[in-house]
Order: C-alpha cells, then structure tokens, then sequence
C-alpha cells in the first residue's frame, strides 16, 4: 500500500456534496441566524424516517440495492447484482435533539458521493473494482432517544441480540421495534449481517485538535476506552463559622480535591483526558459545611492499560482523601468501555492518501464512540476525520468548512477505491477482538441526550 | 478582679431553669423521637408572640419593671424603681424554622434565673448591688424571616434607624412594623437606647470545639469577620472525550481548585476558616466540561488585617488559576462583616469565675454573630459559651447538657452580679469602634434561613 498506488485520479462533486448535505438538513430544520443551520432527528421520530426516505431515494436513483436490516440498518450496494463482501462506508443520520448538520450526514452523504463518482468513472471505462462498493447508516447511533447508543450497528455486528434491540424502550416511552414498523422501516437483510470486506467511516472530529492544529484530516488510530464513575462523598453538615478545619468532614472539599487530582492524573498522563463535569453539593449554601457530594468522573484513554492505571490512581488518591477528611465514598460505575483499536494498515492507507492529495494528516485517537468502533469487531475498519471548528458538534453550530468537507469526500474515495481494487484485503488482526462492548451497569441516558460517549 | 472576688457563694436554681427552658421550648414545639425537641418560632409570628408573653409574664412575676422599645426589644429591670445604667445580659428568644431550644432561650432564661437568684439573695439579706440588674431579648436576631440578622440589637445600639427596621419587609412578603403591632409588641421605650453599664450574654457554641476538648465554659474573646464572595467563572463547553486538556476552558476544574486552595489556606493560617459550600456546575453533565461554575467562599478570622489578607491570597490565587485556565472570574461580595474583640477585663473576668467555679473553660473566638457584638458598640461586652453536642444546633436535635447549662448559667450569674458590684465599671475601650456593621451589598437571606451567620 503505498500512496502511489492509493490514490486516482478521480474527485467527488463538492456542489454535489454539499447539495446533498443541505438538503437533509432541511429535514428537522434547526434554524441558526446568519450561517447555515443544523436539524433535530432523533433515532426513529418521524423526522428519521423523512431523512431515511431522502437518502435511500438518493441510492435507488443511483442504482444501489437497498437493503434494510431488522433493526432498520440500511446499506446500498453497486453494482446492485453483486453478493460477495463489499467495501462499506457510511455513518448515521440520526441526531440529537439539537444536532448539527455533519455529525453523521457527512459520512454518510460523502459515502454516496464516492459510490457516486465511482459509477461515473466507471462509465467511462475509467475504473474497474474488484469489490462491490457499499455505504449504509447504521439506526440510533446518537443514543439520545433509545440507549444504548450505536445500537444499530451493535445488532449489525452481532453485538446485541435483535429481538432486545426491538423491546428497547424510548425515553418517551416509546419502542423501537414499534417505531421502525410504524416509519416503515423493518427489513429483511438478516442481522447479525454478514461481515463486509472492510469499513471505513468519514466523519467530523467533534473536537478541536484539528482546527487548532490547521490540520485538514485525522486518521483515526481507534477510540479511546471509557471509564464513567460516580461518586457519593458522605461527610456531616457543620456550621462554616463555628467548625474548625481539623474537626470537619467536609465533602464538598473532597469533591473539590478528588476533581484536582483528576486534572493533575490528566496532565501527568500522555493521552489521557479526565473530566469531573458534575458537582452537586447539599445542602450548598454558603455558611454550611456540604454533608453530601456527588461528582462524574469521566477517564478516557486509548490504551487500555492506562486507562485501569488511571482508574486505579483516582481510587487510591479518593481512598487516601477520604481517610484523611474522614467521610464515606460510595462508587457506582456508570459506563466502561474498552478502547478500539482500528486496523493500522487503514489508519497508514488514510495518512498516505491525504498526503497524496496534499493534505496536511495527523493521527488522531477518536474521544467520541462511532459505528466504526463495532464494525472493527468483526472487518478491517477505519476512520477519517474532518475538522470542527471550535471542536463543537451535538449543537446546530457545528460547523466544518466546504474545503474541508470536499477534502475528507476525497481521501475517502481513494481510501475506498483502493480498499476495493487490493487482491485480497488484509484479515481481521486479534487486538480488534478486544472491541467487544461490555455492559454498563446504568445506561447513562441523561448525558447521552446532550453529547453520546 | 481576682477570682476571689468575682466569685459569690450563691446559685441558680437548676430545675427552675430547666424547667422555663422546657415550657418555652413548647411553643412552638418540633419534637424530636426519644428525647427533647426544637422549636420553631419565626422572628413576630404568632409563636414568637407567644414566647416573649410567656417570658415577659415571668419577668412581670418577678416585679421587674419591663420595658419596650419601638422595635420590639424586651428589657426586665430589677429593681423596678431604678434606672440607672444596668448590668443587662439576655440574648433572643426568636428561633430558625427548624430550631433547637437553647439557641437565645438559654441566655435569656438563664439572665432571668440569675436575677431571681439575686433577688432570693437580696432578700435574704444576703446581696447588696451598686447597679441594677437587667435581662432582654432582642428582635430577630436569627434573620431567618427579616434581615438582616440580630435587627433587634442593632437598632438598639443606633446602628440601623427604626424607621428603616420597621420598614423591612419579611420572607413571607409581612412588614416587620405591622407584625410587630399585630403581636403588641410596640414599646415607648426610646431607641437607640440608653447604652446599659454592662452586656455579658450567655449562648451555646454552636460548634464543636467545646465539646470535643471537653471544656465546659468557653470565655468568648470576640465574633469573627465574616466574608462571603460568590464567584462566577465562564469557561467554555466541550466535549470531555474529544478535546485534550490542554485546550480547555474548564469552568468546573477551576471551581475545584479555588475550594482547594480555601482549604489549603485555611490550614495555613492559625484561626482561620473558609469554606465552599456552594459549588454549582453547568451543564453539569458527566461527559461535558463545563461552561460556567458558581461557587461560593466563605472566610472568617478574628482578626481584620489576617481576614483582609486571607481574601488578597484567595483572590491572587484565583486569578493564577482563572489565567492558566482560560476563563472569566466575576467577584459578587455577598456580606463582609468586621472582626468584634470583647472587652478583654469581660474575657478575663469570665475565666476566672470559671476556674473558681471549679469548671474547666479555654478562650473561644465565635464563628457566629451574635447579639452581643451589637452591645459590644455602646458598652463594655462579653459572652460565655457552653458546649453543643456535635456541634450542632439550628436544629432541634441541638443539645447541651443540663450540667453544662447549669455550669454556665452559674458563671454568668457571678459575672453579672460582679460586673454589679464594681466600684466603677470599665469604659469602652477603642478597639470596640471596630465592629461597626458595614453594608453587605446583597443580604444572603436564603442562607440566613438555614444558619445566621
């Protein structure tokens, strides 16, 4: 694989593109003055279901055979005769409540613009593929509506039984299996699916590494594992005035001191991000020492070794805390998650077509979870990211630029071109086994609302 | 004032003391299951009217000649006929909602009980006093329904005009003037008044110091300077899985760090305390870094120029922080109050009695205001502590032993009648000038609810 044979010719359609884009953001429209807007489509409202009818409208004028799994997965396919395992790509186009315009759509919508420009230049007798070309999106990858999140393609994978991705139940209530039937979209493509040839999902970083870096794309090295802890730091109510410091059991101190030692855990470790995003005080006022605290502590690194360190360092420095205050901690675990590890041999092939294409590249390890991370389970997988500016998605802000956009579309073409003309695509390499998703205690669905993963 | 001197061989009558404190403690009453309960009774709710009916019929009983002010004090002079500057103590007999029943009952029940002493002894021939004696309750010292906190004494001092108090409008939307008026509680007695020869109050600690040494009197030097600040800081919203620590805006970890460095500053510096009791984080989610925190800081010192300099290290270090950090602090002061120093002859005089009394007492700055800082203004003032179990009380598990209070009320009764006999009474020493209230530019009346001060 050197980037001389990775990369054609060919270009996507950037007015194509970003028509497309466009338009299904104008389906559950969210409306932002002055600059273009983002959309609310949560996993299976009616909103889903119109962009679901747009996109699939888009493959079968393209030829694409659709195929639409029972958990509501859908995946094109060119040419529409072909069986044998593809070359897939795709994301999800469902969103938070107040979603941007790309988290999702773009790989998605850029995945069609491949497939796209590949069957133009195919046309002309520019191009011959040895693997059919394939772009799916993947149901409730947000998790805002049904939990947990990446549900669709978890089932796809074989990660999640069917029939207990069909009793799921909304948090308005509803269930999925009884939504996907009411928008029509309950298929026959049986699932788990049969494994494709390879994956690979373009997609906005969601952070703000690249923009600050002036780096236009990120080959993703894999997702960085999860550890969500909640804290209870139980100490005694004490009057603020007449309580000496030596006879308080404070918990709001503790709380204070355990998300400091977060912070310093964080600084002192390459790669690893460490977030205490709650404090909740009692009573909270200001002239009486806190009773009760409860804190988030949120751990994320790629390593997994690193990350139980990590893990293990924030228990010890708690334990010693709280015997030196002389409160009580509790633990509930909230979500854990092993880090993905994406096949290298994608992450090289994406850093060669980038800098083929006179990209400035980086790799980059993906905070957020993404459809990839289950379809490494089971194929060759990767990713590609494209730049936020200021690092924000989940908001209609969320913006990234046409060069941008036009740029990842590209790599992606080339990545999947080459993917798909290989004479044998590289095997499944042991460290992805390590992606299975193990159970969280509580499903996190709060927080999931506002920012999955 | 040798101890010798300061000392009589008289008594309180602790049953009868017991006794007034239980049957005011059922007006009003919050039992508690298996042991004595609370009250609640609100500054010129009808509970309160009840309470100063009740403990002016006692004063009545005794032939003192009772006297009230414009804004509702109670003073009971004996003997009734004299009006020369008395040797007053007393404190409040107005409680928090959720109240206990020694907190201000005691220092009032415990001033009529030494008086009856007196006058048992005087008629037994067995006292002569150069100055009449006198005890009062002040209006609404704890603040819970009015603010500010001890009202009644500042008035009583001049430090806040009557119209103005009268003025003050209640919680519960009440004009503090028409309440008075509705429970009688109206008094031709002139304020400011005439500034008494002597204040000594009686009050349990309200803390655990007493308690946890295993000293029984407490000789109060003085009532601590309070400070109260809230501090807004805006950081900026990220993810916490996708955006490195180095670029962030973390309003959250900042707020941490300010409650650290309270803590490490209060541990530094002898006699200081500081608190966050209030940390409040928004979002507040377990996976975003937070856009903004408010937190609150509490600091108290004895001494002004240590508490002024405490309040320059936290604000140094905030700005360390806020700049390393990347994000905007705003300062809203919410109370500062001055340091008070007790007249040390006072101080000195308490301690001696004790240690003659045979009682094991230790010096003790307040962490509470208290009345007696008010008549610390026009008089030479003092207080005596006795121990709070676990340091609690606004509450109506609040407790002090009756040992303790029969001990206490025991010291004040020799430092009154001694503080009667004196040749000449101390004058007011400078230092006193101090404890001007200065203007707090937002009263924390939510708090005051919960613990004045």
């Amino acid at each position: 694989m050197t980037a001389r044979r990775a990369t054609t010719s060919l270009r996507v359609d950037r007015s194509r593109l970003l028509g497309r884009i466009d338009d299904l953001a104008q389906i559950g429209p969210l409306p932002v003055e002055g600059r273009e807007g983002g959309s609310s489509r949560l996993a299976l409202t009616d909103a889903d279901g119109a962009g679901r009818d747009l996109v699939t409208s888009w493959m079968r004028d393209l030829g694409l055979r659709v195929d639409i799994d029972g958990v509501g997965n859908v995946v094109g396919t060119w040419p529409a005769d072909r069986d044998d395992p593809p070359v897939l790509t795709g994301s999800h186009i469902d969103t938070v409540a107040t979603g941007g315009r790309y988290d999702g759509n773009l790989g998605v919508l850029a995945g069609l613009e491949v497939i796209e420009t590949a069957i133009e230049a195919s046309t002309r007798g520019e191009l011959e593929l040895r693997r059919p070309l394939a772009v799916g999106f993947f149901t409730n990858e947000e998790g805002s509506r049904f939990a947990p999140d990446m549900l669709g393609s978890l089932v796809y994978v074989g990660g999640l039984p069917l029939e207990e991705a069909l009793d799921t139940v909304a948090i308005d209530g509803a269930v999925l299996g009884d939504e996907l039937e009411r928008i029509g979209y309950v298929g026959g493509m049986p699932c788990p699916a049969r494994p494709p040839g390879a994956f690979v999902e373009l997609h906005i970083e969601q952070g703000p590494v690249l923009e600050s870096e002036g780096v236009t794309i990120g080959a993703v090295t894999g997702v960085q594992g999860i550890s969500w802890q909640e804290l209870t730091i139980t100490g005694q109510s004490n009057h603020a005035g007449t309580t000496p410091i030596e006879l308080r059991h404070d918990a709001g101190y503790v709380a204070a001191a355990v998300a400091v030692a977060v912070r310093r855990l964080a600084r002192e470790t390459p790669g690893l991000v460490g977030t205490v995003g709650r404090i909740d005080l009692h009573p909270g006022l200001v002239n009486v020492v806190a009773a009760r605290a409860t804190i988030t502590v949120d751990l994320r690194h790629l390593d997994e070794a690193t990350l139980a360190g990590a893990e293990a360092r924030i228990e010890a420095e708690v334990r010693e805390l709280a015997d030196d205050e002389g409160v009580e901690v509790s633990w509930r675990r909230l979500a854990r998650f092993d880090p993905v590890t994406f096949d290298p041999r994608i992450v090289d092939l994406v850093e060669q077509v980038a800098t083929a294409h006179g990209c400035s590249v980086r790799r980059i390890a993906s905070g957020a979870g993404h459809d990839a991370q289950m379809l490494a389970r089971v194929c060759p997988a990767g990713m590609i990211f494209t730049p936020s500016v200021a690092g924000i998605s989940h908001n209609p802000t969320e913006l990234t630029g046409p060069d941008d956009l036009e740029a990842g579309a590209n790599v992606l073409l080339d990545v999947v071109l080459h993917l798909a003309t290989l004479p044998s695509l590289p095997t499944l390499p042991p460290p992805n086994l390590r992606g299975a998703r193990p159970e969280s205690e509580a499903e996190p669905r709060k927080v999931e609302e506002q920012a999955h993963g």
